[in-house]
């Protein structure tokens, strides 16, 4: 006779309808594979009278969150609501009541893990967050477990699949921002607000915790380095490729020689030749470098109801096992390790600067004399034939230099007279 | 005060004195992160005076491998001898004697899993073996764990990157087999006795693994189709690049409507569109399907020293957790579940044919019409320009047939008079 485990799903929207569709369609397998038997008691809802996606027992459904968390039956509560405050609250309680958490809610974690996971140490319980970062690709589990042997030497991630569809549009197509993420939300890759995709954030969300859980401290969201892909045109994507680059939208975590770590999402030039340059359309990648395993790399999809519910149904597993035979939680908090983030102004790398400049001779000399009295050096430069207008894009890619010296001169150049539009300056990464 | 977890390092060779260098190296990083505290109590070789690689205090070594289970102290056993009889022996007394067991050994494991692992369910301990299958990829995690709300629908893997190197030398330089295989020996990538790395079977015992950890149950050797790289040529990569394909050896895991597995290891067809055809060199590399995350992959160094270390690592924590706080062992036997190999014949795929035929009118037809007779379809036909000689190579792309009526045909084909050498017939995966 198997051990049951009560369920309470908080929140029925995609991703919960997936999780219970799920748990219903592969229920015998998951139960013979975990030795444990899991049965959902309660789903709390906002209003029952909404039409559901999925069928599920009325008798299940409540409208008071605080119904799980009262039933002594339930053992695991799932928090699928979205938001931040009300779900803060809702496992707060949920972990004074000794309940095991499972949580895809990543703008909560980026927000408010430390809190979250301090109280669940003291109330000595589990709570579970591989469905937050990256949907189905298992990556918490690989850098929390698999590569527990290694110092984290950097992660290189495609998060977002929103903007992932976006720049494989520009770049396929040669579309512009726009008409691309128009095309996107046609196909419901993009929300009818697409902000926080476009934005960087939701991306920057999943490389908060991915950073903190990789160097054992909690990133302060105002310490990481947010732009979105909104100033990318049809043209920095055409020249990055005649460069031998891509532009993707990559989260950037790394650890310098003193173990200070940067935490950056932007679009960033990446070799064509690298592997992540390959992912294309609404996939997510994350390649992670290890001082033992050394390169590797997760691909899969970021989002969606069922990947999203497959990383849930992982934690429900194990956060089964673990009640069927106690031992010592190792949520967050197992490993105590202290560490600080990198001031942006720190961070180097090459960059990728376009500037609309006038056309006429000497203007490359104005710009190169700018740069030299800045003490940075020029890799290459791109000027493309002359336009009929009066203005050009002219494209420098600059050598290794802190972010802080070359907005100061990007600033500078953009003061010049012969300089007539806002400059681009964005980050290139090498992995060298 | 952290408990202390005594480990006995069974050989020190490439992987062993890795195990040892990392464990001392990221030590205090591994003991934060785990709880415990991890110390070599007994290093078994064959031969005290042999050189080592890597400094390990002296007083560790010891001949007697059983020393290690005769100490008390010690309550991991690492198993990295190579071999097959004399790990097995010692697998089985270490397990007798109730010592959590990691081993890389993938040929041991995929001739003798079911043995060891009914020994430790009967001994109730644990064994683990995540570097047996693809070094540092944990595909033996996700497959279990992040998977495991998943029926798995299919997996192709990458598995050996001594066959890789070869073919992806074969691709960018055109090199036939024969120089390609001695480059690979040059630079340290492939065996002075390459056998067990391009006849197929270092991949198959990695393929039987997965599959048996996949479907729950062990896949017998002997129903597992293998085929090794050494009759590709250089023209028949050509030709399937002119179709739209690269030619991999793919590890190919799949399930039918009935539940029946296929495991079939060979130089396979793929879609150069599809990314398992973008991983060169020795890397490898796991596309694993599942019914509900859908598409994943996994990349790394699927060899080596330090990757296979980090994998060992991962182990070597999980098993110290485990013993720290005791929980019911979840070895292979958790999920008992029971099923059957497909048999090779009946396995169906497009195939890639490549026929020596005399250059005269009429070859095409006689051909046509045998596999017209046979109830074969042809996709499309490559005849290239005539050659000098009295030789052409007709290359056929064969519709979806089991492979036991493709095999009866090509032999019916061999025996045409028209057909002057032995035919090639490659499997083709359209991932579809």
């Amino acid at each position: 006779m198997k051990k049951e485990i009560g369920i309470g799903l908080a929140g029925f929207g995609t991703v919960g309808s997936g999780v219970y569709k799920n748990l219903v369609r592969n229920g015998a397998l998951i139960e013979e594979r975990a030795g444990v038997c899991f049965r959902v008691r309660r789903i709390a809802v906002k209003d029952l009278a909404e039409p559901r996606a999925v069928e599920a027992p009325e008798e299940l459904f409540v409208t008071r969150p605080d119904e799980l968390i009262e039933d002594p039956g339930i053992q695991i509560v799932i928090e699928l609501m979205g938001g931040i405050d009300f779900p803060l609250a809702f496992i707060r309680r949920a972990i004074q009541a000794g309940k095991s958490v499972i949580t895809a809610n990543k703008a909560l974690l980026a927000e408010h893990g430390r809190e979250i996971f301090e109280l669940a140490k003291e109330k000595k319980v589990a709570v579970f967050f591989e469905a937050a970062v990256a949907g189905g690709i298992p990556i918490i589990k690989a850098v929390r477990e698999s590569f527990v042997g290694n110092h984290i030497e950097c992660i290189h991630g495609i998060f977002n699949g929103t903007s992932n569809y976006i720049l494989t549009r520009m770049t396929d197509a040669g579309l512009d921002f726009s008409p691309a993420l128009e095309e996107a939300q046609k196909l419901g890759y993009a929300e009818a607000d697409p902000a926080l995709d476009v934005n960087g954030w939701d991306a920057a969300h999943k490389a908060i915790i991915l950073a903190s859980l990789a160097y054992g401290f909690w990133v302060d969201p105002a310490k990481v380095h947010v732009e979105g892909i909104e100033n990318v045109t049809a043209s920095d994507i055409r020249f990055a490729d005649e460069l031998g680059y891509r532009i993707k939208l990559i989260a950037t975590i790394k650890a310098d020689d003193e173990g200070k770590i940067e935490v950056r999402v932007a679009p960033t030039l990446i070799p064509k030749s690298h592997v992540l340059a390959s992912v294309n359309g609404v996939f997510n990648a994350v390649a992670v470098r290890g001082d033992v395993v050394g390169e590797t790399l997760f691909y899969g999809r970021g989002a969606g109801q069922d990947p999203t519910s497959s990383a849930v149904l992982c934690d429900l597993v194990e956060a089964g096992i673990a009640l069927s035979s106690p031992k010592e939680s190792h949520g967050f908090a197992a490993h105590d390790l202290y560490g600080d983030c990198k001031p942006v102004a720190d961070s180097v790398s090459k960059f990728y600067l376009r500037l609309g400049v006038e056309d006429r001779p000497g203007v490359l000399a104005q710009i190169a004399g700018a740069l030299g009295a800045a003490d940075i050096g020029i890799l290459s430069v791109i000027q493309p034939e002359s336009h009929t207008g009066e203005f050009i894009s002219l494209v420098l890619i600059l050598h290794d230099a802190p972010y802080g010296k070359m907005l100061t001169a990007t600033k500078t150049l953009a003061a010049l007279p012969c300089v007539k539009s806002e400059p681009l300056l964005l980050h290139m990464e090498t992995f060298l």
